[in-house]
């Protein structure tokens, strides 16, 4: 099967969220999952399940359910996981230091070939066995690792700067965890991780209970 | 103005990213903004900010834009970042240390009371000037501090019943960086940040540029 399912751009963000819950039932050694099952674990509701699992129908059966393994072959494949992605972490502080160390990164096909400081105390020194450069050095060292993620973990302040350094290296994408908006010409992909904005969405529903 | 302006639950989530720009705006020296930059910095098309916006009408003046320091106070206090909020960090590992450093907290009306660990040699210490507690006090501290919201920065395997210490203690909102599934009830408010689902997202749309 080397065709690709076409799906919905609203079902692939639920389709991380069963991976997650896929790698749970496999740990608790179960070897198939019922949609009913899928939507329990996963806090999506059911309906919303069976009809993101009919893009997969082949793998399920009646009265069994699908095949864990199956399934979460499939999906990974649709996600791009059947394949390595080079990434490098760009600020090596404590959250670049836990990010190199977040262990969704190592499990899920994101290979770390390179980080990134400003502080010479910590260039030609590694983390998590991982060379750490200086930034003069993005353009030579993404084109020949062929780096295709930039993780930003650094301070706001200098975010955009950054950034405009790995567009001009031509990384195809960024994860941008320094909170400031950062703007990047449209080829460019580019995902926000803003926790403020998820406390802040916390605190919008808290002062109403 | 005491009563609140009550908007539609899908705004709520382009609030944080307008304060974001608000303050890089006010950085800039300016004092005001226009729906036009507002769309511009924020990335949000300018027919969704006007709207947004709409809400917050009484700021506005034709050919002049918005105060930015008025408009900013306003969201401010739609988000309920009007008052503090008591905030412990569940997990003082890399990630709960940059979580606890994360200039976004303090800026933005979280008060971080306390924080746990199981490593008996954390326990008694400060991190960030903070005091780390073992788990088992979670319940006491947690009523002696009327803490609001839980940010758990723990391993995936021991997420939910971290989780469960924390409904059990009454706590209403949990902030979760771990990457596993989190049953809760309903009166529990949770957020999940899950930092590969994002990397997930990226390369869905990067296998097909």
């Amino acid at each position: 099967m080397s065709a690709k399912i076409k799906i919905p751009v609203t079902t692939v963000s639920r389709l991380s969220l069963y991976l997650r819950v896929f790698s749970q039932i496999e740990t608790s050694g179960s070897e198939t999952v019922s949609s009913r099952e899928l939507a329990e674990f996963s806090g999506i509701n059911p309906a919303q399940v069976r009809k993101d699992l009919a893009y997969f129908g082949q793998f399920g059966r009646r009265g069994v359910g699908y095949a864990v393994v199956d399934l979460k072959k499939q999906i990974r494949s649709i996600l791009g996981l059947d394949r390595d992605w080079n990434a490098v972490i760009i600020g090596t502080g404590r959250l670049g230091q836990a990010l190199m160390m977040y262990p969704g990164f190592g499990a899920y096909s994101f290979r770390m070939v390179a980080a990134f400081d400003n502080d010479p105390d910590k260039i030609g020194w590694e983390l998590e066995g991982v060379p750490i450069f200086e930034m003069g050095e993005f353009g030579r060292i993404a084109r020949e690792k062929r780096v295709e993620i930039a993780i930003l973990a650094v301070p706001a302040s200098v975010a955009q700067e950054v950034a405009n350094q790995v567009v001009a290296a031509k990384v195809p994408a960024i994860l941008n965890f320094a909170p400031a908006y950062l703007s990047v010409p449209k080829s460019t992909l580019l995902r926000n991780v803003d926790f403020a904005s998820e406390l802040e969405a916390l605190t919008y529903f808290l002062q109403k209970t």
